[in-house]
């Protein structure tokens, strides 16, 4: 199994060590990194390690900022990561922290973590155990803070 | 027939369960069932299930959270659902659910149920009865919710 | 010559049985119509209308909703029908009616005719007679309410 | 050299005219026009210019109304303009006035004139002489009302 | 190495010289340049860098105004850059200098060539050493003003 970790020099958590460092928990898997300044650079990132370095599948991480500016870059960056995997019949898990989900840098470092290990998690079930996800479905997961869990009648 | 169900762990009632339930009532149909962690991850998986699990349609099943940044990602899943359906020539019938559409979670499973059971019937008319939709044409249909009905001069 | 009509079951009036109507007045036309639940299903009912039923144009005719969301819809709805157009190289002409445009269900369903009637005259003209439509040039046409007209320095 | 010119019927000043007019000026060239109903019409319009009429660059000439609707068309039309580009790999120059750039119909009609020969003669450097607008990169070139000029540290 | 810069006539600073000057500071590499009207020309103009003149990067350098219509603009301008990306798997460097950012004329032709300069940085790195870049990932770098740095737990 080879999966591509993309980040940004932008973020200001390594988001990436703690993907590489949880998708090895889970599978025997060989990374593909690749660095880039910021989100909007991501999709033909994870593009070239889907078409040109192999890889399954690409996780996207990335830390925009809370300014109506930055706001805008993250839902062009996300598009694109739509678009990419349209163009590669691949999955590309975003793992996006907003700075502003947080009420301080030390929140911003642990939800920056959190989230992206449960993304780890949910890539390598995407790839291997895909029916564990369907065992999931409509429960209300959150990736980071606590699950919404589901709702009834 | 075969009708593909994707649908996502991050809503909160099973509508993929509903979904698959509908369609078995009104047609003798082959299912392929995705789920994956949120809306964003629909557009590829709608559009694998028809290019290597040959769907001839599917049902893209969502619930977007109330906020601000939900609205933009269910804006960004509608555009991928949209292009996916125009890269494979196939209906990909989106159904999302709005958390802020109801005032409880009572309601909100309530409408998640009936809307993704309405949105099957549609499905089974894109493919095997489209004249039947045609006599609805203008008429003011709606999912979940009590119909529109006609305007009149 | 062949156009397809593209309408819905959620507007609240008959836009395809005018569309179809008024072709008739102004062309030996043969037509091929598809009616699909909402505004989003358009843009791949125009694109399979013209791949795979032989249309040279398209009518999409839509009507939506006055809320927020469906303002969302309208724009999704929009940018898949431009991109429909793209990559067939053939003209849809898009014919929304907005809700909020009418001051009741009357003067809706009267503005649905007239704007569903006008636009039809002008898909005759772009595929028979384009040379009508350049001596129109700037000159402020509307479809449905009264024409602008020129402005003059 | 063939350049296409693609307006609309919507516009309230015949933009096309100046245009032609004053390609000719500043170059040897043949003219191809189409005229369509509105802004949305032009995005394939311009690709059909290119790829069936031929042309090396268009002008796409529209006029968006002062509506937060038709700045929604606007955005629409602009995004189907860059498309078509990049699915052509040639210039499309878009010349759009708004109608709240004016504040009555004289300036728009003389905006409108002024913008669309200024943006006429854009399109001749890019064909003929991209050097010319090297020399003026980065100097506050404005079309239509006066340029903003260099910004100096 | 051969690398594109496109830039505009719109923008107020020269900021294709100052990439040209810091390519050349840091690699032995070939230039080929482009200067088109406006930021919305930028995406075709940084393809065709790509696919006709052979480049392996691109800079795209512009100067959205502060107006909400330019800010639109910059937003079309963006997608159709990652577009162009996605449909040639090259980078293009988008280096935007918004008006509003900076508080006169003088700061803003600082922080434009600063940015731009930190970027052609950035741009050398991703060619000739992406492992640099890798080095930095998750450290809050900046372009133009001070770096954010580290958030740490």
């Amino acid at each position: 199994m080879r999966i591509g970790v993309a980040d940004t020099t932008f973020a200001r958590v390594d988001m990436g060590k703690f993907a590489v460092d949880e998708l090895k928990k889970h599978a025997s898997v060989s990374i593909e990194r690749a660095t880039v300044p910021g989100i909007k650079d991501l999709p033909v990132a994870c593009k070239k390690l889907i078409e040109e370095r192999g890889c399954e599948l690409v996780m996207a991480l990335g830390m925009p900022g809370a300014a109506e500016k930055d706001r805008v870059c993250a839902h062009e960056a996300s598009q694109g990561i739509i678009l990419a995997q349209l163009m590669t019949n691949r999955h590309i898990v975003e793992v996006f922290v907003h700075e502003d989900e947080a009420k301080d840098a030390r929140e911003l470092a642990w939800l920056a973590e959190r989230r992206t290990r449960e993304h780890a998690v949910n890539a390598v079930k995407l790839l291997a155990s895909p029916q564990a996800l369907t065992r999931e479905a409509g429960t209300g997961q959150r990736q980071g803070f606590p699950d919404a869990g589901p709702a009834r009648e």
